[in-house]
C-alpha cells in the first residue's frame, strides 16, 4: 500500500508558530510552549516581528526570515493576514498550514466565506494542505505536538478527527482518565481543504491507529464520506458522535463550523449502513472507545453480575436486560458449589450477586465472580463497585482493596470479557479530601494498570457491552 | 389533623440495641455506634448475654434486665430468636422494633416465610409496630439515629422510604454531596407490617419533609398503595424509582425482598396516573430530588445555555431539544446590547453561547447569561462548566473562579431557575492530586453553598427541567 499523503505531513522536521505571543494565556505562546513542553524535537520557529524571544526561542519577524525551509505552520493571526502568510508559506516550502485562525465562514458573514474560498483557491494552487480553519490542530503526542495543556506524553491506538477542538480536548481527558492513549488527534473545524473523508482514510492506513472515533457537525460531499466510512469500517472500528440533530443544534453547527448538519435520523440510518457505531454524545463515545481498547471480542450476552447491596442488584438486572444483556440465574453446578462452601445461603444467592448477604458464610464477592468466570453459562462479567463504602473505614480499605486484587487476579486468568463499574461522584472540597473517594481513586487506578475498563454506571456498562456484541456479530471481530 | 401514629414511634425516648456487639465491623456494633456518633440524646442500651460493655455502655444481658422502660428496638438476633424477642418487647413497653433480622420470606424458603407470618401476628398481637424484616431502618439525623457511617449530621427536606437499605445510604451520600440533606430516612425491607403507603402517609404529614422519594420493588396492596399515592401527591412531589421492572430484575426483588414486581408498563401509568414523578435509577431521582429542592417553579420551557467550547454547545443544543426544551435563538434586544458591547461577534454568538469565541471581544460568560436572566425570551437558564479547563493553570483558575462568583450573583438577583453543568469524572490517583479536580470540588462547593443545583450533564439537567415543567403544569407548584 502507498504511503498516504497526510503521513509525511503529520511527520515535520520543523514547526513554526507564526502570530506566536510571549503573553501567557494567548492562543500564539501555548500553541508554542506546547512543542515545548510535549517534547517536539525538530526546529521551532516562533514568528513574530514584535519579538526578539519567546520561551527561550529565538523569534522571527517573519517566515521568509526563517533561514531553513518549514515544513509545519501553525497559524495564529487574524483571518485577513492568511492569504499574506500562505505566500510566504509557499517560499518556504511549507506542506501543511494549521489555520487556528477563525472567523470565516463560520460567522455567517458573506466577506468572510469568500475570504475563506480564496484561501482554499490559494493553497490548492500552491499545493499546502490545510487543516481548519477555525480548530486546534494537532495532538500527537508521539511527535510532541499538542493543542492543550495536561493531556497525555504517551501514545495508544486511538485516533480521533473531530469538527470541535475544545471537545477534542475534553474527549482526550476524559478517555485518558479511564485508561486510553491516543496515537493523533485532529480538530479540523470548517473542513475548508483536508476534510472527515481524508482524516478517515488516513487512518484507517495508519499502523498507530486501531480505533476510530469522530466527531461530525456535517459533510459537505455525502456520497465521499459515505463510501469512505464503509470502506473504512471493514478493517477498524469507527465510532460515531453527530452534533447538531435537532433544529437549534443544527443552527449552533452552523455558527460553529458552517456546516450543514442533517437530521438525527439520516444520520443514524448512514452510520449503521456503513458500518461504523453511533453514540449519543462524547459519554457514549468513551464507553465505546474503552470498551473496544481493553475488552476482547464479546459473542453472548448472558452476563454475570457481581456487586452492590440488595437494591443496586435488582436495579443492575433491570438495566442489563433492558440494553439486551442476558441476565441468566445460576447455574446448577455453582448452586451445588455453594452448598459446600456457602450452605445457610445456597439456594438464596443469585445472579445478581447481592453481596451484602455474603458475609460470613463463607464466600466473597471474588469467589462468586470466580465461579462465574469459570462457568461456560457466562459470556461477560460485570463487576458493579458503585457501592460507597458504607461500613467502617478499617474494614472498608480492606474489602475493597482485597476485592479490587482478586477481580484483578480474574481478569488475568480468564478469557472473559470483565466490565468493572465504578460510579463518578460529584464530590466537594471536604468530598475530596475524604479517605472514601481518595480510595475509589487508588482501585480505579489499580484496575486502569490492569487493563480492566471502568464504566460509570451499570446502565452504561451494559449499553456499550451490547454494542460491541452486535458489532461482533457483523465483523471478525477482534481484541483490537 | 390529629397526630399520625408514626409520630410517636420515631421519636423514642431510649433505644436498645438487641443483639449488640463490641467487634467492629459486626452490625450490633454500627448500629450501636451510629447513636453515640450521631448524637442520640436519649438512653442507649446494649443487649447482649456476652458482654458487660460496648463502646463505653453498660451492656445488659436481656431486654428483659433493662431497668427502664424501652420505646424502640433495633434487632440484630437471628430470625431464629425473633419471637422470644418480641415477648420481651411487650413486657417492656416496646412501641416499634426495627428488624435489621433478615432470612424470612426473601430467603424463599417456606418455613421462614411461615416465621414470617408468626412474627407479624405475634407484633399486631402486642401492639408493636414492626419496620422490615430485612432492612436498614431508620436515619433520622435530627434524633441522632443512622444507618449507616459518615452520613450528613444536619437535616433538610427531603424524606425517603426505600425497600434497599444499601441504595438508600448511597443515595443520601450522592444527594447530600449536590447539596441535599434528610428529614429522615426509612430503610423497609420485607414491609411486613408497616409497608410504604404508611410511610407515603407519614411523610406528607410530617412537617419536616417537603418532598418525597420513593424506592420500591413490589407492593403487597396495591389499591392501598395507588390511593395513598394520589393522596400525598396532592400535598408534596413524590419521586418513584421501582426496582425488579423485567424478568430477571423481578426475580432479584423476589430474592431481595420476597416482593411481587410487576411489569415496567403498568408501573410507569400508575405513577404518571397518581401523579407522582417516575425517575428511572438513583441517578434521575437524585436529580429530580435536586431540582424540587433547589428551583423555583419552572412555567416555561424556552432555555438560555451558556458554557461550553464549540461542540460542547452544539451538543448541548441538540440534547436539551431531545429533553423537550426549546433553546431559542438570541432576541434583537441582546443583538442590540451586542453591537455596542461586542461588536466583532454581534451577530455570530449564538444560544447556547459558545464561550470560547468571547475572549477578548467585551462579554464574559457571566455578561451572557446575565442578559439572558433579565431578557423576558428565556424562562429558564442553563450554564454548562463541563469543559475540562484546557488553558493554563493560572488563567483557568481566574476564569473559572471569577465565572462562579459571576453566575452566583445572578442566581441571588434574578428570579429565573438556574441549573448548572458540572461533569462528574472517574477520577484517578493523580487525577485526585490535580489542581484542576481540586479546583472543580472547590466550585461545586461553592454552587451549592449558593443554593444553586448542579447536574452532572446537560442532557440530566434538562430532562430534570422538563420533568419539573411538566410537574408545574398539573400541580399548584412552589419553591419546595
Amino acid at each position: 500500500m502507498p504511503t498516504h499523503p497526510l503521513e509525511e505531513v503529520l511527520h515535520p522536521r520543523s514547526v513554526a508558530v507564526v502570530g506566536a505571543s510571549g503573553t501567557a494565556g494567548a492562543w500564539g505562546y501555548s500553541f508554542t510552549r506546547h512543542l515545548l513542553d510535549y517534547g517536539f524535537r525538530g526546529q521551532i520557529y516562533p514568528v513574530n516581528p514584535n519579538y526578539q524571544e519567546i520561551l527561550g526561542l529565538k523569534v522571527y519577524p517573519s517566515l521568509i526570515a526563517i533561514p531553513e525551509m518549514v515544513d509545519y505552520v501553525i497559524s495564529c493571526v487574524p483571518a485577513g493576514e492568511v492569504l499574506n502568510m500562505l505566500a510566504e508559506c509557499l517560499q518556504k516550502g511549507v506542506k501543511v498550514v494549521h489555520l487556528y485562525t477563525a472567523r470565516f465562514s463560520e460567522t455567517g458573514r458573506r466577506q468572510a466565506a469568500e475570504l475563506e474560498q480564496e484561501v482554499l483557491r490559494q493553497a490548492r494552487k500552491s499545493g499546502i494542505r490545510l487543516i481548519g480553519p477555525n480548530c486546534m490542530g494537532l495532538y500527537y503526542p508521539k511527535e510532541g505536538i499538542s493543542f492543550a495543556y495536561d493531556l497525555p506524553k504517551e501514545s495508544g491506538g486511538v485516533g480521533m478527527a473531530s469538527q470541535t477542538g475544545g471537545g477534542a480536548a475534553v474527549f482526550v481527558q476524559l478517555a485518558a482518565m479511564r485508561g486510553i492513549r491516543f496515537s493523533k488527534v485532529v480538530s479540523y473545524g470548517n473542513a475548508l481543504d483536508l476534510d472527515e473523508s481524508d482524516y478517515l482514510d488516513y487512518f484507517s492506513q495508519d499502523p498507530e491507529t486501531r480505533i476510530i472515533v469522530v466527531y461530525i457537525e456535517g459533510v459537505k460531499n455525502g456520497r465521499k464520506f459515505f463510501d469512505t466510512l464503509r470502506r473504512v469500517t471493514a478493517s477498524k472500528p469507527v465510532i460515531i458522535t453527530k452534533g447538531g440533530r435537532g433544529q437549534s443544534g443544527a443552527r449552533a453547527a452552523a455558527s460553529h463550523t458552517a456546516s450543514l448538519a442533517g437530521t438525527a435520523r439520516t444520520w443514524r440510518a448512514v452510520v449503521a449502513q456503513a458500518g461504523a457505531l453511533w453514540a449519543e454524545n462524547f459519554d457514549e463515545m468513551t464507553d465505546l472507545a474503552v470498551s473496544f481498547y481493553f475488552l476482547p471480542p464479546i459473542h453472548g450476552l448472558r452476563v454475570g453480575i457481581t456487586g452492590g447491596g440488595g437494591g443496586p442488584s435488582v436495579l443492575s438486572a433491570d438495566e442489563c436486560e433492558e440494553a439486551g444483556l442476558e441476565v441468566v440465574p445460576l447455574p446448577p453446578e455453582i448452586r451445588e458449589e455453594l452448598k459446600v462452601k456457602a450452605h445457610p445461603i445456597w439456594d438464596w444467592v443469585s445472579n445478581p450477586v447481592d453481596v451484602s448477604i455474603l458475609g460470613g458464610f463463607g464466600v466473597t464477592s471474588t469467589d462468586m465472580l470466580q465461579m462465574m468466570a469459570n462457568n461456560p453459562s457466562f459470556d461477560l462479567l460485570l463487576a458493579n463497585i458503585t457501592e460507597v463504602p458504607l461500613a467502617r473505614k478499617e474494614d472498608s480499605i480492606l474489602r475493597f482493596r482485597s476485592e479490587t486484587d482478586g477481580y484483578i487476579r480474574i481478569r488475568k486468568e480468564s478469557s472473559k470479557p470483565l466490565l468493572v463499574v465504578f460510579g463518578e461522584k460529584s464530590l466537594g472540597v471536604e468530598d475530596h479530601n475524604h479517605w472514601r473517594w481518595q480510595l475509589t481513586s487508588e482501585l480505579r487506578t489499580k484496575y486502569i494498570a490492569a487493563n480492566i475498563p471502568i464504566y460509570p454506571s451499570v446502565a452504561r456498562a451494559a449499553r456499550a457491552a451490547r454494542k460491541l456484541f452486535d458489532y461482533c456479530q457483523r465483523n471478525e471481530c477482534q481484541h483490537y
